[in-house]
């Protein structure tokens, strides 16, 4: 795998905030942007001001499809938060198989755990799609986190919940045969949905099987098995005869979650 | 799975300690404790006074073999740190089948992410072996966190590294067969000796199974399969020919450390 961080990402350096020009501050993310990153949920209690604070030395990050933001075992130097877009989390073993550990979701901060733990990612970012991200250097985030112990708790409560995610991963990967982990992953893009149900798949099949820890065949047999539950491939997506009898299916299995 | 906390439980309050009866401060862990705490790698950096202050309001607690300490799902008001012995941390189905995610060492603390995260425990606890610990509740922790960064920073880095230890579990659970598992395993306990070697595995087959994800049966078959590879079973333990010739063996898919 071939470090494509260089060339690939167009770097926007943080925006003269109003309130950074109305008190001659120095730079800042605008008005614009801070509203923007207080309705994601780690920030979303904190005044303007405070983001303003707390993400003082990051800037925000362009990234085309497929960019490789860090590679596993780099130095972890800064965290980042995704604003829009989508990025994928994999380990690499020696001979160069690579598997998905997480898709992250929006408004959601990845690598800062390893900031704090031995220095180096345990995993590598890639972009899935073109994606708008913050990056947060490491020496910045250790001087701002110490200035509110509020963003402490939500920085703990942030890693502590990758490392829920990771936990009910493990038992599934343990526990679930491939249909019941394929099927868990269909009810949890239902939600809380009854009845019949059409849902697109997020991303694309390689993909999706590399995150449910199966190869693209056996995705494909697991979806064939699942036809006897009800579930069928339907152009883009996957519709599913019923909700509740797949959870039925399910429930066997199914983790705390 | 019934909860057995209540009755097999001894507790032990905290012994005054020394430097509580000179100055009248109240009670605390005795200055023997205390050592034996500073010894543990999160604590090792402060000093005893530090020590004292950021377990006030913690108790020792004895536990018999097969203690539940806490069960999955329940109110996280608590957090442990295992002086001597042995826990599992296990999550179950609903079909009540276990799988081991973690065995937890010596000098490492447990449970505490839930604190910060949605305030049940992801997982239940369950000591493997007589076991020693130290139970912090999370009202005092939430107050004595917030006296030093150090601890803070301390803590986010514990977390981290547990965190750490599920990525890498994931990438295995998805991208190694199972004799694969096994070796890594063995070649963990082994470290970097080089040469033939026999190592005992620390705990019985069908915990041992559970933690690498595969059923007894499984394991059989894959310590069979190991074989070819110079691994043999002896008394009570695994006789591997050559360290170096199984590492070869699993190199193509050695994950990150």
């Amino acid at each position: 795998m071939t470090h494509k961080a260089g060339p690939e990402i167009e770097k926007t350096m943080p925006v003269k905030s109003k309130r950074a020009e109305q008190d001659g501050a120095g730079e800042g993310f605008s008005a614009e942007v801070i509203e923007q990153i207080r309705r994601l949920h780690l920030f979303s209690s904190l005044s303007p001001s405070d983001v303003g604070q707390i993400l003082e030395g990051a800037e925000i990050v362009l990234a085309s499809r497929e960019t490789d933001l860090f590679l596993q075992n780099d130095p972890a130097d800064c965290y980042y938060i995704l604003l829009s877009g989508q990025v994928a989390l994999l380990v690499t073993d020696k001979a160069g198989r690579k598997s998905i550990i997480e898709v992250v979701k929006q408004g959601d901060t990845f690598g800062e755990e390893a900031i704090f733990d031995r220095g180096r990612f345990p995993f590598g970012a890639r972009t899935l799609e073109k994606s708008r991200l913050i990056r947060v250097p490491a020496d910045a985030f250790f001087q701002n986190i110490s200035k509110d112990f509020r963003f402490v708790l939500l920085m703990m409560a942030s890693i502590s919940s990758h490392l829920r995610f990771l936990v009910k991963q493990v038992g599934e990967l343990k526990l679930k045969t491939t249909e019941q982990r394929l099927a868990s992953y269909i009810l949890a893009l239902a939600g809380d949905h009854e009845g019949n149900l059409k849902v697109r798949l997020p991303y694309d099949k390689k993909i999706l099987a590399s995150q449910l820890g199966m190869k693209p065949e056996s995705l494909s047999r697991a979806l064939a098995k699942l036809r006897e539950q009800g579930v069928s491939t339907v152009d883009d997506g996957i519709y599913v005869e019923s909700v509740a009898d797949l959870r039925d299916y399910c429930s066997d299995s199914v983790l705390y979650e």
